[in-house]
C-alpha cells in the first residue's frame, strides 16, 4: 500500500482556505491538512516574534501528520517567519509572498507594483524585497489596509462603507500609477468586486492563491512527489477555536460546506467544543 | 512594613486601560497589576470555551502577584467567564457587566436600555440577564458592533466612515426608543463623540469604566481593604505581545505615556522583544 503524505497548510485563520481551494483545483489528487489558528488570529497586527512563535508551534503540529510539503497560506507568517520555518523542516516550504511577487512581475508593463496587506505584512517589507531581488528596477508602492479583514468578516464585501474605506486606502496607490496590485492577504480575494471599482481601468489584481497553487504543483512535480495514488484525496480541517460564525465564514471562503471541523486546544490536542 | 497587595486587572488587550484609568482616579492609593492579552486578542469573536480558558490562564498569572481583588476589565470575559473565575479564587472578583447594568438602570426613565458590544458579549445575553435580574420589567435592546474595535484601533475615532458605521449599527436601537445606551466594550468610550452624533438627544451613554471603579471602591471599602499605606501607588503593565503600534494605542487610551511595559510569552514568563 502506498503511503499517502498530505500537504500541510496553515493560516492565522480561515482566509488561507482561498489558497486551499486553488491548490485542490490544481493538484486535485493531493490530500491536505489545514490548520487555522482561529483562537489567536489575527496575526497582521502582532509582532514578528509572536507570529514566528505561533508559526513554529503550528509547523510542529503539522509535522505530526507527516506532510511532504508545507504551505504557509498566510501573508503575515510568510513575510515574517519563512526562513525560520524552512530551517525547522527538511521538506519544501512554500509561502505566498514569493509567488505573488513573481505573478505581479509577469503582468506589470510599467514596473510599478502596488501591494496591499495587513500592517505587519506591509511593515515587514517582504514584498518589496521579493520584487526587487527579482527585478531591481521595479518600484513597489504599498499600503496597509487593517480594516479590510474586519469588514470581510462582518460580511460587508459589497457594502458602501467598504467601498469608501477602499477608496480611502487606495487613493495614494492610484496616484502612483501602479498597473498591478498584489492582494497581499488571503482574505482580500473576497473584495475583488469592490477593488475593481476603485482601481484605475487596466490595473491587474494579483491573487497569490492561484500563484501559490502553481508553485506547489511545480515543486511537487519537480521532486517527483505528485500524488499518483488512486486513493481519493482528503482534506482535514483543524482550528484552534470554533467561534460563533466560523462555519458560516468557512463556507463563504470555500464556497461549499465542510462536513467536519476538528478543534484543538493550546497543546494542539483535539477537543470537543459545545454548541458547534 | 505593610505588605502592599495590588489590584489585579486584565483585558483581551489594552481597552481595559479605560477602566484602569477610572479606578486609579477613584482609589488613587492602590497599586495595580494590569495584563493585556495582546497576543491573542480580540476575544469578542471567539468561543466561550476559548475565552474562559484564556481568562483562567491570566487569573493564574495575576494570582502570583498576590492581589487583593481581581477586575475583569473586559466585557467579553465578564460576560462569559465570571462564574468560573470567581470559583478559582478566594478574593473578590469585579466584572464590568454588572456595574454597567446597574448604572443603566439608575439613569433610564422609560426602562428601555440599549447595549452595544462585541458579537460574543451580545450573544452571551449577559447584560440582558444582569438588567432583568435587577428589574424584570426593564427591556434590553442589543446590537453587536464588530467593526468598532478595528475602527478605533485604526485611529478613526472621528472619521466619516466611523460615523456611517455607527449610524448603520444604531439605526435599530434608535427605533426602539432606548434612553440609556450601555457601552459594552472597553474600547467604546473613545467613540463617545461619534455616538453622541448618532443617538437621539437625551440618550445617556453609560460607560462601565466609571461604574466599575465605583464598585471596586465599594468592595474594598466594605471589606476594610482600601490601601492606607503611604507607599506611593504603582501600576505594572504586562502584555503578551508588544506589536507595532501598541505603545501609541496605549497612550491613546491612557492619555499619558507608560514608562515600561513588560512582555510575557505563552508560559507567562517575562521576555525581551526586539525593536520596542
Amino acid at each position: 500500500m502506498v503511503e499517502v503524505r498530505p500537504l500541510g497548510m496553515f493560516d492565522s485563520g480561515i482566509g488561507g482556505l482561498t489558497v486551499l481551494d486553488a491548490i485542490s483545483r490544481r493538484v486535485p489528487r493531493e490530500s491536505i491538512v489545514y490548520f487555522g489558528d482561529t483562537a489567536r488570529l489575527p496575526y497582521g497586527t502582532k509582532s514578528k516574534e509572536t507570529v514566528t512563535r505561533f508559526s513554529q508551534e503550528i509547523v510542529r503540529f503539522l509535522m505530526t501528520k507527516n506532510p511532504k510539503l508545507i504551505v504557509v497560506a498566510c501573508n503575515t507568517a510568510s513575510a515574517y517567519s519563512l526562513p525560520v520555518i524552512r530551517s525547522m523542516v527538511d521538506i519544501p516550504v512554500v509561502g505566498v509572498v514569493e509567488p505573488g511577487a513573481e505573478a505581479a512581475l509577469r503582468v506589470t508593463r510599467n514596473n510599478k507594483i502596488g501591494v496591499i496587506g495587513t500592517r505587519a505584512t506591509i511593515q515587514s517589507g517582504a514584498y518589496l524585497e521579493a520584487v526587487q531581488s527579482r527585478k531591481p528596477e521595479a518600484k513597489v508602492f504599498s499600503k496597509a489596509c487593517p480594516l479590510f479583514v474586519p469588514l470581510i468578516e462582518e460580511g460587508w464585501v459589497d457594502h458602501p462603507v467598504t467601498l469608501e474605506v477602499a477608496q480611502h486606502y487606495l487613493e495614494h496607490l492610484a496616484a502612483c500609477e501602479v498597473d498591478a496590485l498584489i492582494l497581499g492577504c488571503t482574505h482580500y480575494p473576497l473584495l475583488k468586486g469592490v477593488l475593481e471599482q476603485v482601481v484605475r481601468p487596466g490595473v491587474v489584481l494579483v491573487d497569490s492563491a492561484e500563484e501559490t497553487a502553481r508553485e506547489v504543483k511545480e515543486v511537487l512535480s519537480g521532486k517527483g512527489m505528485l500524488a499518483s495514488s488512486l486513493i481519493g484525496p482528503q482534506a482535514e480541517l483543524y482550528v484552534s477555536d470554533m467561534h460563533l460564525n466560523l462555519r458560516l465564514q468557512i463556507e463563504r471562503f470555500l464556497g461549499f460546506a465542510v462536513p467536519r471541523i476538528k478543534v484543538v486546544n493550546s497543546e494542539f490536542e483535539e477537543v470537543e467544543l459545545q454548541g458547534i
